[in-house]
């Protein structure tokens, strides 16, 4: 019997950021954990932490692409390790795994992260990231942006 | 909570092989789904789709990581895709995302998967692969194979 | 006796684009080999064959970093061919050889080259490409980006 | 006018190895340099910097691609740097810049750069190195491998 196939949300942004930016990521990694979706990330900290923190917490599965080769550099809640020893260049697959990236503010590692999102074609939700054209979808609330990113993943599958 | 880690075990070898190969692999992807672990492989064709079936089959789960950018191009048992764009390097981080490897024939795709195995240090059981020297371990029986693999990577763990 | 290093300036933007674009593209190739610098690119057509060839004119080096694993993609005017097999991840490769960025228009692949220049401390000088904030210079005229990189380039070695 | 492109020689093998060895490393590279051929290595110590040695000693070209993403990694006898920041996946573009491939006793990492070298259907021609096969042809002499190297890389041209 063929492997069913769940929504793959990318969550991208700071590996050091706020605390109540932190937490606006886990809203999303709840939101997509409860509605059925799966997270992919960098695996390291900040957002990716706290997008991967609000998924397990509500039981959901979380993967993390590491820009080492080492798996013990994955935050803790990171549940498949793909460390590819690649550094940066480990954005393009992050976006490429998924079927929606939600994009939160960080510098030049999120700005190619989501250079590499448009140029595959995938839908990009901005919660407060980049400006980069009419291709990208903002909104201001974390719910609204996982809510969306749902709904294009599950329309591109 | 943090997410709980399963041992992962990778299965590499040809993209095109016989039956009876394919049938081995299935083996070892069945006992490691039934013994709690992870298969990651590929996501081609051959060996990889053989052991992803067979850990499908057991209700296990199966990761697949693609020379190609297409999540199109991975077999029809591979669970979470990671669509790489890097070709024949993405051999690297299927070796690197496991904790022991099992190998079967391949040829030089499946050397270099063996050669990266060993330079990480993973644990590599060959069922008929290449003979590389005394850091690999030679056994026939894919269910042996399988078994030594699960037990190796429970304890790197 | 060690070997001499000569600033190496990336050149970056569309693959496809208008003459008058790959002729500005060619202006910079010119004035960086005329002055003793070695052009890298990504070794395809437009923008970098524009700088490839204004080079090679001027007598100069130039080295392609392509985004496929075959050298009979580098357009005619790339000596020294690097052809990667990893697509677009290259990007992050072009700008990372180089010891300063002249950027021109391009769409989302430019934009990840220019993350990954302003993200590795490279100094970026823009031609009309992305406006991403004061890290970058903008300037209209391709030879003051060309003698503005060199200087700079000159600066970091 | 097109650039003219010359033979380009890998010269492969551990980054750390006997002065002999490193002496034989740097007569190939002198052999190829004098012959109108380029070296490309990974830039590192030992057998790279042996064959950029001799290549520079002769008045050739050394390209060196880094598996790190610092520039001040190549070792001083490199001319162009191409700082990856892959790690060890830089091997498969050692091999693919290359023509022909000459490869020196080396553990795993040379394995994989065998491996993908005869993956790519380059021509090896092995001094002590791994012995995989009848694809690669085995010389005792450095001198012998050079000129084989450079005969088949202007065949295969």
């Amino acid at each position: 019997m063929p492997a069913e196939r769940k929504p793959v949300i990318a969550v991208i942004g700071a590996s050091k950021c706020s605390k109540k930016l932190r937490d606006m990521a886990a809203l999303v990694g709840r939101y997509v954990a409860e509605n059925g979706g799966v997270i992919v990330c960098g695996g390291m900290g900040g957002i990716m932490e706290g997008a991967a923190r609000g998924a397990k917490e509500a039981g959901g599965v979380t993967i993390g692409i590491l820009p080492t080769d080492n798996k013990a550099d994955a935050n803790e809640f990171i549940e498949y390790i793909i460390p590819t020893g690649f550094g940066d260049a480990r954005n393009i697959m992050v976006v490429r795994s998924a079927d929606a990236v939600v994009a939160f503010p960080g510098k030049y590692g999120t700005l190619s992260e989501m250079a590499f999102a448009l140029l595959a074609g995938k839908p990009v939700i901005s919660v407060s990231a980049w400006k980069l054209g009419d291709e990208i979808t903002h909104v201001e609330d974390p719910i609204d942006a996982a809510e969306l990113a749902m709904k294009l993943a599950r329309g591109s599958q």
